[in-house]
């Protein structure tokens, strides 16, 4: 990287903004490629001057939950709840290494130029070519220099598994791959690719409770301790998950997951809809992370996350897109928008609701809090890392010129990202991604799909029965 | 306008799609400037041809309910519900006529970019400069070329009479103006400006139960039987709304409003938020319309209007952005996807869900059945004229290629209109608005505003307290 100084630039104070210089300078802190060595107005230019006028600078968002190869089935998955969408999705998986690298571009791409930094990948893997797919996506978010958290999704039940039985009791086909044999999986890519230094890291993420035996998830613990890895799972995202885990245990998940030791001040937990007030105490003790993914939440009918009620309680939460099949974009910025004000119709006192300059903190520091780098990432502070975010606010859809943060989270900005840094490093420069050829990935993209109108699933033509029986519809 | 051809476009049919060649032809149809002539495949090329290639032809979509001057406070309101809010809004209101323009210029554009070819303006009058106001958005839409409802917003009430009494009467100032001299305004703009053929029409739009006498919805029924003009109004758009039609009627606002003769099959009401099943049968039998505007109904923690409800009752819903101050942009594509999905968690047989086919029909036709022209406009239909908005397909945000009116509803479409037209006159060209410079716009509404943190609305201030007693807050 190269040093440089934000010149001119709007940034939030407490209450209020400010405008200042910001200046950034390599080697200035110990271990760090590209920190944040000065803030304040008036400062003498290091290096490269960046015009920051009629600008706003804010920390980089953390994409704390998606799975970028469903970029590939975007605008055609039915309307369906969880369960039977994931029957339909993965039986057009894509199972080509060059389409899982394409979508990891896309998907970095649009979390870039949505305000993102950061995005933690939960990766279909596949089979047969597991650590092939890690490699692929390590690659990809390399070359597009976003900080990435690629957490290898891995279950050891097979999918029919993860509805409930209702009255009698279902056999399931075993899963293809032993939890030995998946652990393995998981250790090797973590001696291969996790390079925290770097802006890549692996995390531990089993899918949830729903696919995944008590020794998968203890296997994963013992992983994370050993390595120091982050944990990351589903949870609770839909009702049938709830009926499931009091079959499955005779207890609710997130007690169940206490006692297995799952929890902790480095675990991410995405969705977490179906939660009471026990769960909810149970996540603050073990200062687990919520992420929240509201569009997906609402595409599935999978339900709204009591987040006010998380917030109330001291549980640390951000925001994620989630696979682009259930949402169906990468555009953090809207999924921070819904995320803030889809709770004001679940709690009628106005004084809980979520306010911009908050939705702001949970969707930096918050996803920092949970991946467990809240003292080098996810805020504008001297001494942390410079993954930063300029927006220009002449944009129309950030106009007429009001309060800029709550400009950019409940208005629906567009094209507003006008420079973005990892580590120091710019990777966005005049609205424009600069480390990869976005209309080459547009091209490929193009060239490797087609216009569909419908199709059918075969495994949810054979589940989908059972499925009604037991939900009661 | 200029005959033209659309060739190799791709549309909707039925439950697929086709690529077709589409004429237009200027006094094809009679009375109408601009008419869809044939739509075929291989069509002979009449007038100018435009490349459809790679590109989805739809209908217009309507914004069927906005209030354009609140452009001026988007961003910036405080995370209040409706009443307090609009004490707020009242307390800031743009009152110079300029300002009128820039934002129905703003509204205009950003509506336009987003597929809606008509907009609904419950247009908030400037006190004591009414007409004045409504020639000035006139003058706006004309120059942009968008299809306009102007619905001039009227009451006969003050503002401190739209919040329940609760226990004790409360007195409340007299209106400024009496009710007679507010409804010889509408009769006049009628006059002046109402011209359909021309693409502006003049609604009756008393803004509510909360703030009209019945003096003043039956002066407007009158003046719409009179002049066959639409009618339009809110509904029910919050709890306190509810309460206060109890107090006043003794009966629910629903059936007031049908006592008194306002709902028709040309009567759209926003919102509809808390209507009972009694309610939605009366919406029925009237055949009014139901419009809806989800971002709004959150962001001011309204709630969730039935829709999914009204739609298996057989009642006409559209979409709506509603005012960019309770929203805080005029994107509809966001409206219609968020209109979609959010009543997916309100009931668990998605068989009910709003399929991105569905979603479309609402927007277009379903605008144009509430405002009576549905013989015109609403559908890609030969023989109606040409209110056509042509997407892109090879934008990053829709691709990779799959289901391109899933990934348009669904998706985050960004920059995806390539071509606009009203009434066979292009308005939108290459992404661009040909008919009024944007940039020039986008100048003015910068100059003409300064970034701000915060400020107290003084009626607010006066309000508070007792809001909150009646709400139980």
């Amino acid at each position: 990287m190269l040093d440089f100084t934000i010149q001119n630039v709007l940034i939030a104070t407490d209450d209020d903004y400010a405008t200042v210089d910001v200046q950034i300078i390599d080697g200035a802190l110990a271990k760090l490629a590209g920190g944040i060595a000065a803030i304040a107005p008036n400062l003498q230019v290091i290096g490269t001057p960046i015009d920051g006028k009629n600008k706003l600078l804010l920390p980089g968002f953390f994409n704390a939950h998606t799975h970028s190869s469903e970029m590939w089935q975007r605008g055609i998955m039915s309307a369906f709840p969880l369960e039977l969408w994931l029957a339909e999705l993965y039986d057009f998986a894509p199972l080509d290494p060059e389409q899982v690298y394409l979508s990891a571009l896309g998907t970095a791409v649009e979390t870039l130029l949505s305000g993102g930094t950061s995005v933690v990948d939960h990766l279909v893997l596949i089979p047969g070519l597991e650590l092939e797919t890690i490699a692929i996506a390590t690659r990809a978010y390399k070359e597009v220099g976003i900080r990435a958290f690629i957490a290898p999704l891995i279950q050891d039940e097979s999918l029919s598994a993860g509805i409930p039985s209702g009255e009698s009791a279902q056999k399931h086909e075993p899963y293809f791959r032993s939890t030995a044999a998946t652990l393995e999986i998981i250790e090797e890519a973590v001696r291969q690719f996790h390079r925290p230094d770097e802006g890549i890291n692996i995390l531990v993420a089993p899918t949830g409770i729903q696919l995944c035996t008590d020794a998968l998830f203890e296997g994963c613990s013992e992983l994370s301790d050993r390595y120091n890895l982050c944990r990351h799972s589903h949870l609770l995202e839909t009702r049938a998950q709830e009926k499931l885990a009091q079959e499955k245990y005779g207890c609710t998940a997130v007690e169940h997951l206490k006692r297995i030791g799952y929890l902790s001040d480095h675990t991410t937990l995405a969705h977490c809809v179906w939660l009471n007030d026990a769960d909810i105490a149970i996540l603050a003790e073990t200062q687990s992370t919520v992420v929240h993914n509201p569009l997906s939440n609402l595409r599935l009918g999978s339900g709204i996350a009591p987040i006010l009620k998380y917030r109330q309680a001291g549980v640390n939460v951000t925001f994620g897109c989630d696979g682009a099949s259930s949402n169906d974009s990468q555009d953090l910025l809207e999924a921070i928008k819904m995320g803030s004000i889809l709770h004001n119709v679940t709690d009628s006192n106005y004084q809980h609701w979520i306010t911009p300059r908050q939705a702001v903190e949970m969707a930096s520091l918050g996803g920092a809090k949970g991946l467990n780098i809240a003292d080098k990432l996810g805020s504008l502070t001297v001494g942390k890392q410079a993954d930063l975010v300029l927006y220009d606010l002449t944009n129309l859809s950030l106009l007429p010129r009001t309060d800029p943060i709550g400009l950019l989270v409940l208005g629906r900005p567009t094209n507003v990202v006008n420079s973005a840094w990892v580590n120091g490093k710019q990777i966005v420069a005049d609205g424009k991604v600069t480390t990869i050829n976005v209309d080459e990935l547009r091209q490929e993209l193009f060239n490797r799909s087609q216009w569909e109108t419908k199709r059918k699933s075969e495994t949810v033509a054979q589940i989908e029965a059972h499925y009604r029986t037991v939900m009661g519809l």
